[in-house]
């Protein structure tokens, strides 16, 4: 499948490589191509800069978010959460037209330091401010409540995990999980939570994952919904 | 120990039956005695009503808000999180000063519907609100993030599932623990996340945790936080 995905930074490269290895034609969007090509490294975690990670590709092509959104069957939105919806202006309403965008980005602000807020949250969802803002695509929230490399291989965290999906459109969240399952995934543990508006719920996941990582000191964590009986009426 | 319980509703009746049961004083607080022993059942979800439910117990008592904190060397706060402020406010600085106040407590606004909004959220949570208006208590925020039946029977949800703490007093939090680990709850499976402004992300799990009750179709669930190996450097 032609996949695009918005978005260069660790996500984007993590998803890539794994799409890249499934036998995907993978697309990266970007702002400013050279931009991030000429970006020095490494990074405040010690990563390698886009660049030198690019370079070691093979067969994983880089454009401009407009060009990569109409390339890709469906798309990717990796981007920080806090212009996920500019990033998607820049790819073009028409270029994303009747496909499913599965929405990994967090509306997480750090611009006040650590632990971050969230720029939106309670009465509304990053997940629902894109589906109004484009009603003819199909977006699917997902996998935005673990770290990037726990999305893409699951089974760096032992046993059955959780893995949540909210979204509008029965098709869009088939195709979700089919490529869930490719990531890994067993459909025991995938929980379809409903529609969009269920994105407040997992959205606001994310203030309890980081201070999970605050205490678990590494992101290779995840949470397991764990099931009793129901209770006798 | 002589523990206080604040607030009648299923929540505080849950915990009286346990503690009693373990061998506690229970004293129970409410705003007015003598309506919530008239008022009729059953409730909305068929439970029978408090006056009911209280004449089949031995040996718990009952008592105004400020009596009931007097009365407790260990206070918990199990009133509606909308109410909860204010029924402090009736219990008694004095009454609570250097007492441990255990805060199960969610501020869960149901005026607008299902599913509930929080009061407050993201930048404060309620465990912060009560610490800061009773500053010489020590407030400790757990058990906010499952039902009742849960909290006090966690063998209920077979296997290892988590639960939370959060505080800024150590040997609170000391106390606490051991009436988790009273209830059932295995030191392995606790997780104290730091100080009470670590509260603000398990009061933001209530939004998942009334979707994940959506879907379920009972409260019988709680979350397993599993972890895999750190990443190497």
């Amino acid at each position: 499948m032609k996949i695009a995905i918005l978005g260069t930074g660790v996500v984007g490269q993590t998803h890539a490589e794994k799409l890249g290895a499934l036998g995907h034609e993978v697309m990266m969007g970007t702002r400013n191509v050279d931009k991030v090509l000429s970006g020095k490294g490494p990074d405040q975690f010690g990563r390698p800069s886009f660049g030198e990670w690019y370079r070691h590709q093979t067969g994983i092509k880089l454009s401009l978010f407009n060009e990569a959104a109409a390339f890709g069957e469906f798309i990717i939105i990796a981007t920080h959460g806090m212009i996920t919806l500019e990033a998607l202006e820049l790819a073009g309403k028409e270029n994303m037209k009747n496909k499913v965008l599965l929405d990994i980005s967090n509306p997480l602000n750090f611009s006040k330091g650590m632990p971050p807020t969230l720029s939106v949250c309670n009465t509304d969802s990053l997940g629902e401010q894109i589906q109004r803002a484009f009603p003819e695509s199909k977006v699917v929230k997902s996998l935005n409540t673990l770290n990037a490399y726990v999305q893409v291989t699951p089974e760096v965290v032992p046993g059955d995990h959780t893995i949540f999906m909210s979204g509008n459109d029965a098709e869009a969240k088939l195709k979700t999980k089919a490529l869930l399952n490719s990531y890994g995934w067993k459909n025991e543990n995938i929980i379809d939570l409903g529609d969009i508006t269920t994105a407040r719920g997992t959205e606001q996941l994310l203030p309890l994952w980081v201070r999970l990582l605050g205490v678990l000191h590494h992101g290779n964590f995840n949470i397991h919904v764990v099931q009793g009986n129901a209770p006798k009426r």
